[in-house]
């Protein structure tokens, strides 16, 4: 027994001994006092996290009463009477189902259910087969040939999951072939009533797939399409704002915290492959959604994807570059920096005018004008260099600071990280444009709307004057 | 009834009608042979492809004949009377545990073994709870409190399931718990053996999850720890050979399909996160195994991954920017030839160090010295563009190449790429620095065995040799 005694203040643990001595428990008290004061502070920032996560996002908490639901719903087979006698007790089937297939996108949830359905269908046959001829085949051989049969239709689905095609449509199909061929041909051997096994199990499986499917469309649904189509659109917006941070904290000096934060979103894009391409795979379950009709061309957003990848792995050696501690002459810096400036904010206006098609799924009539003046201050910037060559580097650096006199020659060593940043941001306005390719091709197959004619044409002057303009450019230099 | 006839050494098909007419079908039989020579060329191409995947890892088969291998053996439950008497019909629980629970890597079988017993006793304990409380409290509200029960806890579950600490332990387990939870009160409602139903249902999971660990563990295991060190290992192999393939091949102008090929190994590197993640996450529940422990700090490797992968990151940004159309003043190309190339090959002598000490597990003695050697390179690199810059670039050139008089001015624009890919190795330089601090880190806690005692007292002088020499370099500029 534990008494609690309160004393001067202070709260005492007693321990009263069976002799009837009792002890006070002063270490004691302490370290459960921390170790239930540690449990709960545990529990509190768990449950903070957990709000955090509600908070940022509640299609995940909806989707958690989703989940709720759909049991309820398979529960009530169970509950009411008409209802169980009609499926008995392989209702199971059917809670298991839901809770298996259940999943927080639609397409995903498609995937399994059509695995589900198909492995177990494929299976059911074959194993009823297998069950049939050995049966045939006497009761000596008939363990035999189950057993063997087994043994090689498993390992042979269990190799084709190692298969990257199959793997990105049909892992899950595969596991249930397993599950379902095994239990069919194994439980086969007793229970004798191997039509009616299957039969149940695949009208269960019918009732749950058909409950998640509906709940999953109808009640707030997350289609893995637009999940996809989103992330890319965000994905350009991101690299867009680190291109411009990046570019703003080297040219202005200032370190401040906002434009170094909004510099890092690129990080997220160096990793999203994986998110991008599950994505994909289970928006080709989907039916027509939105904007998007069924079949709508979800490879290409991986291509898509793959050049914001590459064009994030550039900003981010440019952003170390910059980060890095080598100076530049402050001199060139500000000659330098408004073609810098220029390039990365053209080349982030491509980006943005990229998300905002992809984003509206229109033609924009200003992409090739814009990505063309990308070019141009590509150009200009290496313009600039070339033009810094023409005279030794010491005489432009003297024009460039006239009242600096004195100083003769910029060593080469401040130059680099300038000249650096410079490629890197000719690199980035290159890989740009492979994005705007891959957009183009996207809204080519996936025939996005055109904006409307009067647009489209006033657009196409200024884009042949620029190329007249830069012909005429190449051929002065 | 279709015939087939051979006239003139052709082939004709021929259906005969029920009128005793018959139609000669060669547009169809040509279309027949197409379909079943495409079917054909389809299924051979995939076994072409299966048989590769077989040949590269024949580990994938073993697992395969693996899972084949546990399946029979739970299925003697049902083929041998004595067994079948003890666990019943539920021995169906045994088989689909196999199929679930049984996966390529040791690790990830324990993770899926552990969190499926735990979490069908935890649910199964609540569940009987439940269904307890239930019963006390009369057959008009039973329905309710289990309902709404298997509502709230299915949703709690389900959004435990989004918390990413939750999601890398024990994400199977909450969808076990789910699903046993359910199963548990639902069909408690109508069983009512309810404790014959949850002892049922443990003892055939513990049956099959020891089946599955006995085999996993003893016929050739596979390791997720020994495969993460290996895929460390090698990514760091990897990045070495890109970096001397890259460096090679723009300044030897051999555009050998070789070196191109061995150039790429990088890009394997960039998208390695997710996998070395999830080995992470499996290795930590394994025994101990080779030269690992049991807690062996799987978590550090995740850390030597991602600055490979910051690494890889640059080497990417090199690649393109040495395989861009821009060409490169060649007499300084071959002044800064030697530089580059020493730097390049020092910081991949560094990886490959880095890539034995993993390997080994062995602190290496040589490992200072030789970042200490790249270190120097990437000082001498540094220094030769500083010399550069001591006179006009146009001077510079006809030192250089003497011979070529009449050349005055080297362009800035030809220095470009030059100066572009020297800072990029300089900046790989400091991202391999970054790795070694990575393996250290690693080695420390890990406790790597160090080389015997006389081996690393030879190495200490010359490291201590390099830092004096450094130092006097440094005063004296």
């Amino acid at each position: 027994m534990v008494n609690q005694n309160e004393q001067s203040g202070g709260v005492e643990w007693r321990v009263n001994l069976p002799d009837e001595t009792s002890k006070v428990l002063t270490t004691e008290r302490i370290w459960l006092h921390e170790f239930i004061m540690g449990f709960f502070r545990k529990i509190w920032s768990f449950i903070q996290k957990a709000l955090k996560i509600g908070r940022n996002d509640p299609r995940k908490l909806i989707h958690c009463l989703k989940v709720g639901v759909a049991l309820s719903f398979v529960s009530l087979f169970y509950y009411m009477r008409p209802l169980y006698e009609g499926v008995g007790g392989n209702a199971m089937w059917a809670v298991l189902t839901v809770v298996v297939v259940f999943e927080y996108t639609v397409g995903a949830t498609l995937y399994k259910c059509v695995n589900r359905a198909s492995g177990t269908f494929l299976a059911g046959a074959l194993g009823v087969g297998v069950h049939w001829i050995a049966n045939q085949s006497g009761q000596r051989f008939e363990p035999i040939i189950l057993q063997s049969s087994v043994f090689i239709l498993a390992s042979a689905a269990t190799f084709s999951r190692f298969i990257p095609s199959i793997k990105a449509r049909f892992d899950y199909g595969a596991l249930i072939f397993i599950l379902t061929f095994s239990l069919v041909s194994v439980s086969g051997y007793r229970v004798e009533k191997l039509f009616e096994l299957a039969h149940h199990r695949l009208s269960t499986i019918a009732i749950g797939t058909s409950i998640c499917i509906i709940i999953s469309m109808l009640i707030c649904p997350v289609w893995a399409g637009n999940e996809l189509h989103n992330l890319i659109k965000n994905n350009m917006e991101k690299l867009a704002d680190s291109l411009d941070g990046c570019v703003a904290n080297y040219f202005k000096n200032d370190a401040n915290a906002n434009n170094t934060k909004s510099g890092l979103g690129y990080r997220c894009v160096l990793s999203s492959k994986v998110t991008e391409e599950s994505l994909a795979n289970f928006a080709r379950w989907e039916p027509a959604h939105g904007g998007f009709s069924f079949g709508h061309p979800w490879k290409e957003y991986l291509k898509v994807g793959a050049s914001l990848r590459s064009s994030a792995y550039c900003i981010e050696a440019l952003d170390s570059i910059i980060n890095s501690d080598s100076k530049s002459s402050d001199i060139l810096k500000k000659h330098f920096s408004k073609f810098c400036v220029e390039l990365s904010s053209k080349s982030s206006a491509v980006l943005k005018e990229l998300a905002v098609i992809t984003n509206t799924m229109t033609k924009s009539s200003k992409i090739d004008f814009i990505v063309e003046e990308m070019n141009n201050a590509a150009q200009e910037l290496q313009n600039a260099m070339k033009s810094l060559s023409k005279q030794p580097i010491a005489s432009t650096v003297t024009k460039l600071g006239g009242s600096d006199a004195g100083l003769d020659i910029v060593p080469l060593v401040e130059i680099v990280p300038l000249v650096t940043v410079s490629s890197l941001l000719i690199e980035i306005a290159a890989r740009t444009e492979n994005i705007a390719k891959a957009v183009n091709g996207l809204a080519d197959i996936a025939e996005f709307r055109v904006e409307s004619g009067e647009k489209s044409k006033k657009s196409q002057n200024p884009q042949v004057i620029i190329q007249i303009s830069q012909k005429t450019m190449e051929t002065s230099q």
